[in-house]
């Protein structure tokens, strides 16, 4: 009796839903390395990349997960000893942190809450104890994909200058760019980076990193660099040394579909896109949290990732994402870190529209049903209600 | 303000979802035509098709669409001059005897209605008046894809049975088979079709036909059949003249996938998947009929087709079916034939689970919405109050 | 010790290799029925086949094998009775006629060889004799696949005007069209067909058939006519009746894709290809037949087919393609018909390039030196300096 | 008059021809990190790799390409002001060492050509005056892909231990494993690295890195460890340690399905198919160097590559490469470092059979027939005498 076999549906946070067209243009043979093909390619992506990151600074792709990613941006700008500080609101900025440790910086994390966003008074007043400057970068992320926090990224920019530090900025937006607004040349981002999965809804395996010149300043003074996330080996114009090597060609292949499709669509188009499901989400989960069971990680609604929703729930979050899964086939997330085994999480994230969200959501009302979990209803209902009154036709 | 860019979402009754899997079995080079995977091929969708139609019969295959799989029914077993009597309900037996006109049939159409199933008493009383035996086959349909009428298969065959009349019993499974249950020889149909691309899950360009002892026989005495349709010739065991040349072997490859994951999911539990995605597209728009626009083209709930619902709209479905593809990226199916701009189509059929359908009815609502059109409110709610009731884990 | 793993070469005369782009342009989900995407693709297409059959004609595209074309072509311009007569030169013509008589044509077959063209003055003289013109249509393949027979297509119509006869002139293209110059305008063909899997690179399953006035004429008093082969439904402009049905949509994307790779390459350059891969294929062929083993099936070399070739074997000619196969991982063309276990075939047709053709020449002397059938040496070699003399390379 | 259009045949040393199933493979949705399918995948991807590698020692998987897989092996062994010694014998040693330089390690290279192999006495002279086991590693490769040459691993492991010296044999094999013997744990390697898109036949994306207890007990005291490449976190048994994140999905479903035809074929079936091909190779620039403008690189026949063939030409190697470009469509490769300019490459290389190694031998010797370059006649001849006489048919 079970309703699940038909498309599998990605509800987590990651790898996400590859859009056909992504999948189809991996289909095809390789090409020599330095070929007319894979240069253009190259050169195309590495542009692209600059107006999905909002910047007139350089773009670097990796073979690599997110986890190389933040390596590539903490190498190519830190020494050893270098003291950071890393900004807390859930696992990902403190996992960044961890990753400097490893190769030597001094971490030093601003204490937050995986409810909440950063504080940037926090932040300012922290920077300003800072006399001597010893702190040499601020990380954060803009989405932290475990608690669902979103940060202010320009609010924590403008905490740093009021501090009037020196410190790189240096920003995750895994969980963000592609979902979001991200405006790294307006919002004084010197270090930003993200991955192929998640808003850019490619097969995982690429990684991304831009840099402001302040960043390219700093790099050429870095000591933890190594070669194969090196700048300035990559900024060579020879296409075997921007990829450090063979490109990850079928990938890049993937990319450059799955960028086509975002630019067709219009950037802005896609955030608004994301920032309408979103809302439809947390129209259904307002509902939903009546029944005092569920209720939002995020405590403040301004707080709350417009590409995923962090859910608590009081009992077992697995009764929940079990019967998704079995029942409907659609994947949740589950919670990670310290939220393990206490919450669940909906992604509404990169190739997503309205029937699909919808579908996650009813998965989850009919498990909320299924499974006697008190919730207020019509959650579904508020959210349909939500879109039908703000989405729109679009002129063709 | 769209949220249409996602996967499309295909609520149109064929062709329907393709499954990856499916389309990643066309990724192949061909195969030479005698080869023993082309053979072993042929011949397992052969008999696995037995087992979809329920029948001991044989089967057949061919490269052509639902079309050209009436016309390889009616040429294989009828003559010119022969008369026929089609059972109306809708568009597709109407269009099954113009074929059988077109080739040389009398046809008689049993009057009927695009809003009721063929009722089997009129067919016993019209048999009963052939006392000649004038008659040579009756065709109906089991679901007609256009109204969204259920016939009742098996009472047909009473009814033939109680006339004492030996006409063949022909039954177009387009819309039905792969959906719910078929059970070609318990039921005494004599010769059945379906084409690939409705509940089989596979591109179109591939039409079925089994044919029982019975039709096999009559085939030996007709004079309407043509070389590429002619069952002698296909069942001669040399592969060449089984596909009567060349294979369509890339569609067999996708049938191979979409059969393997029928049988993996089991036959039984595909109709029960539909049953219950159809008891739940029913849940809504019960709710949605009481704002007095939209209604049931069948009226009699037991006549509903469990793949696809035909919905009147008292005003434009336009306004539904243009809102759900552009704002949602659902295609619905909109209305031909007698209800041409008066009705809209949902399908639940082939690889649909339950957030596709609920994603469907989503779209639907929201277009209820945001266009003004009155309606019952909570009807994707009842869809899911509906499957929260009735769909269960399946243990592995 | 075989050295057969790697990419599977098929030398067989279709189904022939399909290119990487061509599977790839199946990899999408259907589209409905009458989208603009659907709408578009049916026109180009129908367009760009009256390019490739040089033709302002009209053009039909049926979900069906070359065999269903052979069908289409009869049925929509003769009635049963009608004369016809076959020109014989090999298998095919001889099938296509014997198509015919099934659905009662009365079929005289104008004697010939498996080993030459038709004489044009054979079919003068026969067209002379038939004072009356009761014979219909005259029927030939341009090449016949199974005799490697490449007939003089012009010189027939020549022949036929000669004598002052009116009947159509049919010619089956199946396995020259897009191999080699066609032109049915200027040739005068009255009706010409072809199917995807050979010149045109497309997985088997689509059949294609040109008509130009004199036929569309014929068609007004055609009694053969069935619905789903009808031109007058299909010259229809609603789309559902272009394609009787549902379209073949994913063979069609993937015609599309052939097609345009045939522009892009342009046809004419297609054909120089196929002509200069066929003289490479002949040079090593005279060099192997020194050995009085293998010769060539068609005595005169001006009519031998620039797609295949049929090598005679005095032995088993089993010895040959099984290794080729087997060791290799190259599938020739076994013989069929009158040379069934007497000959193989070698195909040049489609997406083939010098490598390919020169590996599966190299397949062929590597199995004649290995099962020590005498053969004279220097095949290979011939070819490559064949194409290295005539092949050039294209400015961009 | 070109003969190009027909499949890209890439005979260049990688990325090499990736099989259509392989292609094949990546055609499906992402799916949950840590659901049983990627747990599992990972585990047979890491074991299978164990089988590949020939060895009990631990594997990892990198979303990297080769120089990544470079930087992971020697960060996991080696601390900053270590001394290595590096063995010349064309390009990637060297590089190896560039790579160990930048971060830290104070490299020595033992000279070396780029057209011999390295002197296993030489090395073995070199380590015995390293008295104070200053040297804490030794790079090698198996495969030079620049020179083409062939090293004798366990000649070079005999000459280490001859020396009595304790350092870590580390040895790179991203040109040799798949392609022919490689014994980690018979010859003693303690660190092996190589890469996808070579003999393994999967798309560029993936390095693979294998150790023994001995490097994992180096590893335990290395102080170059960062976390993306660290072993410590990937020994873990989580699945998102075990990737240091995401895992690269679709690369390892193609991995996946390249290794599954691997082992179908049998991995020494594989390493003999290799030389076979590589051996026709030979035969076929043997006697083309007879016109004393073609040459081998490498001196010593036994020191020549199974994978690749390094070709020097007195003259413009572009009117080879770009000919057999432009006309065959064959992808030659190009020389590189020492050899720019000077030298042309073929690979013959992962998924490649006869007929494709023939017939890019054919469009070398078009090239040279065609350019009026000085060769000896009856090359490809030779080398399908070779394969003629020494490859057999294989049992089912």
């Amino acid at each position: 009796m079970s309703v699940a076999n038909g498309r599998a549906l990605l509800a987590m946070p990651g790898p996400t839903n590859v859009p056909d067209r992504v999948l189809q243009a991996m289909m095809r043979p390789a090409e020599e390395l330095s070929s007319t093909t894979i240069v253009n390619l190259t050169e195309t992506l590495l542009g692209d990349l600059k107006a999905i990151f909002r910047t007139t600074g350089e773009t670097f792709i990796y073979a690599a997960n997110g986890h190389g990613g933040w390596e590539a941006a903490l190498t190519n700008v830190l020494s050893r000893g270098d003291k950071i500080l890393v900004l807390a609101s859930g696992r990902f900025a403190i996992g960044w942190g961890e990753t400097a440790r490893f190769m030597g910086a001094e971490v030093e994390v601003l204490a937050g809450s995986w409810r909440a966003a950063v504080d940037p008074a926090a932040v300012e007043e922290r920077l300003r104890r800072d006399t001597g400057h010893e702190i040499k970068a601020v990380l954060t992320v803009q989405i932290d994909t475990a608690s669902g926090v979103l940060n202010d990224i320009p609010a924590i920019r403008s905490a740093i200058d009021a501090a009037g530090h020196p410190a790189l900025y240096m920003v995750d937006g895994v969980a963000s760019i592609g979902c979001m607004p991200f405006e790294m040349d307006a919002w004084g981002v010197d270090v930003a980076m993200s991955a192929s999965q998640k808003g850019l809804m490619t097969p995982p395996g690429l990684a991304f990193v831009a840099a402001n010149g302040k960043a390219l300043h700093a790099h050429q003074r870095a000591t933890m660099r190594t070669p194969y996330w090196d700048w300035t080996a990559r900024l060579n114009p020879l296409l075997y040394m921007k990829h450090c090597g063979t490109p990850p060609e079928h990938l890049m292949f993937a990319l450059r579909a799955a960028l086509d499709m975002i630019f067709a669509e219009g950037l802005e188009a896609v955030w608004l896109r994301h920032a309408l499901l979103a809302s439809a989400t947390h129209a259904a989960m307002s509902k939903w949290a009546e029944g005092q069971v569920l209720s939002y990680n995020v405590v403040e609604p301004l707080q709350r990732a417009p590409s995923v929703t962090t859910i608590l729930v009081d009992g077992d979050p697995a009764a929940i994402t079990d019967y998704a899964q079995q029942v409907c086939g659609v994947t949740l997330g589950i919670a990670i870190g310290d939220l393990s085994g206490k919450a669940f999480r909906i992604a509404h994230m990169g190739h997503v529209n309205a029937p699909m969200v919808l579908g996650s959501l009813s998965a989850v009302e009919m498990a909320l049903q299924a499974k006697g979990i008190p919730h207020g209803s019509g959650g579904v209902a508020a959210a349909i209600a939500y879109l039908g009154t703000h989405a729109r036709e679009v002129a063709a």
